[in-house]
């Protein structure tokens, strides 16, 4: 009820907007990897900095996938190209190799007034549209990739959303279904609370490295199909914050399924640049479609995300990234280019970026031996960082933590005693985050609790990146060994 | 109805997504902007680059507020300035001014491990949030901003996207009204559209220079409380696509009527910088309200909004902008930074050319004499273009033009035939877009139709920018002027 008489007779005026008016579905999303946690951490962190005392002299932040931010060097290469753009004057300097201009100069051919200043088309610059599906094609050994069906987004984030604002309908018991895996990266649930569509959760097999089992998108399927309208799979592949990376067969088993159940594919493989496991390898879902016969290939509406955010270039401020879209009814995409339109266009400089990561140094190019060696010694330090954290966890009592076969991320399994579990409760909070927020309080080490990307009943974890130096992963490992121990102590009586 | 069984027997399969599946909601989206004629335009162009022949040799893209795509040259200091950050190397060369490096170093120092690659807060890079709020305060003679009611947006119209999310609720009579000028900029109406609120449009005055008239306020918020519930005003100064700058006494009455009716104020200030008439000054919603005093000052809830793409810089590739928040519900204010941590944070690069738009060089530095020099001559150059503008097209007959106080854009009434406006109706479609079409066919001027930013009934206008060239605008408006001309003849039944 809001009065509509003027309050210049003193008494308090109400606010039009508050948690009581606020759209219903703005209030359920919730994002743990910047959420409570991540918000304490910067409370303490400007403790320390005004002067405040710790049982620690910093905050290490392992809760989010920014891997700049923990230390990593951008890829030389990848700069010049953006500079070049930024500032074309540069291209008369002869400290920027001439790979760098060439490519530079071909983006800004395709742009407005050749600026990076200008609006590109909405579904990208052309140019770059045509890189990418180059690339696609190479990666996926032949499998044609059209650039009439690659859309630059401005990071996946942007692409996921707007996909599933396309799917997303209905009301009751028609409502959409949003199928996704558990544990999942929080920006699936946070889309689907905020389009008020179903979250249908299918459940990763943690005994069985994460992997996708068949048998559980069975059932979780037919479950949905009581109280909604499945409609969309969603598959993080390499997984976030799982890590795990998908056999061959999985991705044929989930394609069949989707074909059989008429499920729209969206698979989000923005880190298909880190595979660490030496048994594992990315498949793509599309190559995987295509191999599968045109009967699939042919019918299945899929669409696949990359990012520049992650792989060997971690250019997360950039907002860069692209999908492509196969099968999709072309009345339909003309909607999505009209929804793309009113946001105009992805940042020029993030769909630079994706170009260069499409268009990388070659081998017979001069640029080549310095971008190979800082592609791979990014790629490498990842790689040893990936199994000394798998290691370390794993020879902690009470954690039990799967091979980090790619991505940037471990998520271990951590025993949390029932005593714990009990104050947890009595506190409002979730096991998992009353753990976190001791071990932030007691250590400095900020991480996100499993909870935050959900887990199996009764079960507990914790996420945390593997992106700081080698030297500071090992403090932080040590650190967690130590507090967990201490806490299973603690809370199992044992004094 | 989607059966469950496999296509394997060569039955064509149904697609899941189809315009019967899609969300309504996208479908009702519509944004002229880059709607239908500017795809027809966009056909045109690729059949001239094939050796088509058409009675011109160019089309000209007057459908957009992009000023580098039409040849406005970016502003030297703010691409150094954004080089600097992008490839800090650069630091070492002397071809940078110290005054760029300054600036590139401040808003490294506020970015993750250093880097332009690094997620910032979710509100954006501190540093730039309090450049912006020292901006605003000088801007507005001594108003005082506070840094944390400022939040760095993927352009202005991501920030309005996301404050309609926040305010847009409920069904049936209860549904949100959102108040909008008509005519506007159609990011307005697709919003409305996308989100189910209701569009409540309110007239501006066109025989009065495009002034919002405070009767005409009442009566739609009157009309409008019958059938939803009007909780949102949008206003946008300098006007788009009209030009009109309101003045102070017009920006209180607004004021005063929001405080009345408990109405969310947004005032959309991307043309704060494009005023030309001299005798029309933008007053800041934001002073305005301090002036009218504390009672009003501490109680409206206003978000304003600005942006890199507009302004004497012409940066829409960037995608920057900022919105600050006036008396938003602190529980609220967690509510949207929670929604902006989903995507995480605004392009970096965006972010930074923000900060030198809100920071330019000072008369003190070296850098001011160009960074002046570009500025006047950008500037110089849109009023010289207003001006011409509004002048020639009001020497057409049939053609009346309301003076291009600001903004970027002219909106002329044009006369249509009796006759024109039949064979439109029998076509199906507005009778503008029929003269729009036929324009572009015959002259290769793409501009937009009216009725693609709302109109009185019966009258029919077109948006076109002034940002061509000034030789390619007289080139423009000549053509524009034969071919009203000839359209007036050819359905005025004189031949």
């Amino acid at each position: 009820f809001r009065s509509s008489a003027g309050r210049l007779d003193g008494k308090l005026r109400e606010k039009t907007l508050t948690l009581d008016t606020l759209n219903p579905q703005v209030k359920a999303v919730e994002y743990a990897v910047r959420g409570p946690i991540v918000i304490k951490a910067g409370e303490i962190e400007r403790y320390l900095e005004e002067g405040g005392t710790k049982p620690f002299s910093e905050v290490i932040k392992a809760n989010i996938g920014d891997a700049h931010a923990m230390g990593q060097k951008p890829i030389t290469f990848l700069r010049q190209v953006v500079a070049l753009c930024t500032f074309p004057e540069l291209m008369d300097s002869p400290s920027f190799p001439e790979d760098a201009k060439r490519r530079a100069r071909r983006i800004l051919q395709g742009c407005g007034g050749h600026s990076l200043g200008s609006y590109s088309a909405s579904p990208g610059v052309e140019c770059i549209r045509k890189d990418i599906a180059a690339y696609i094609e190479q990666r996926d050994e032949g499998v044609p990739s059209d650039w009439e069906n690659i859309y630059l987004t401005t990071g996946a984030s942007d692409g996921i959303m707007t996909i599933l604002r396309l799917l997303v309908s209905g009301k009751d018991s028609s409502r959409t279904g949003v199928m996704i895996p558990i544990p999942q990266y929080p920006l699936y649930s946070a889309a689907i609370s905020e389009m008020d569509a179903v979250q249908v959760n299918y459940y990763l097999d943690e005994d069985n490295c994460w992997a996708l089992d068949i048998n559980e998108l069975h059932r979780s399927y037919q479950a949905a199909k009581q109280h909604c309208q499945p409609r969309v799979i969603c598959i993080i592949n390499p997984g976030n914050p799982t890590g795990q990376v998908q056999s061959k067969k999985c991705i044929e088993e989930v394609l069949h399924f989707a074909y059989e159940e008429n499920l729209f594919v969206m698979s989000d493989e923005v880190y298909q640049d880190n595979v660490y496991a030496p048994d594992c390898q990315f498949h793509s879902f599309k190559k995987v479609l295509y191999e599968m016969g045109p009967e699939y290939f042919n019918s299945v509406e899929l669409v696949s995300f990359h990012s520049t955010s992650k792989g060997y270039t971690g250019e997360c401020g950039f907002r860069g990234g692209y999908m492509e879209v196969i099968n999709m009814d072309p009345e339909v995409k003309a909607q999505l280019v009209k929804l793309l339109s009113v946001r105009l266009c992805p940042p020029l400089a993030g769909q630079a970026a994706m170009d260069v990561i499409v268009n990388p140094p070659q081998p017979e190019e001069h640029t080549f031996k310095q971008f190979h060696q800082e592609k791979s010694s990014v790629l490498g330090a990842l790689a040893e960082k990936a199994k000394l954290t798998e290691k370390i966890l794993n020879a902690v009592p009470g954690i039990k933590c799967n091979p980090v076969q790619g991505a940037m991320y471990a998520f271990p399994r951590i025993f949390i005693p029932p005593k714990a579990v009990e104050e947890a409760k009595a506190l409002g909070m979730q096991p998992d985050m009353l753990y976190c927020l001791r071990l932030l309080e007691e250590t400095g080490i900020c991480v996100v609790p499993g909870s935050g990307f959900g887990q199996k009943d009764g079960t507990y974890h914790f996420r945390m990146t593997i992106l700081p130096s080698i030297e500071k992963l090992k403090v932080l490992l040590g650190k967690v060994r130590d507090f967990h121990i201490g806490f299973l102590k603690e809370y199992s009586g044992l004094e």
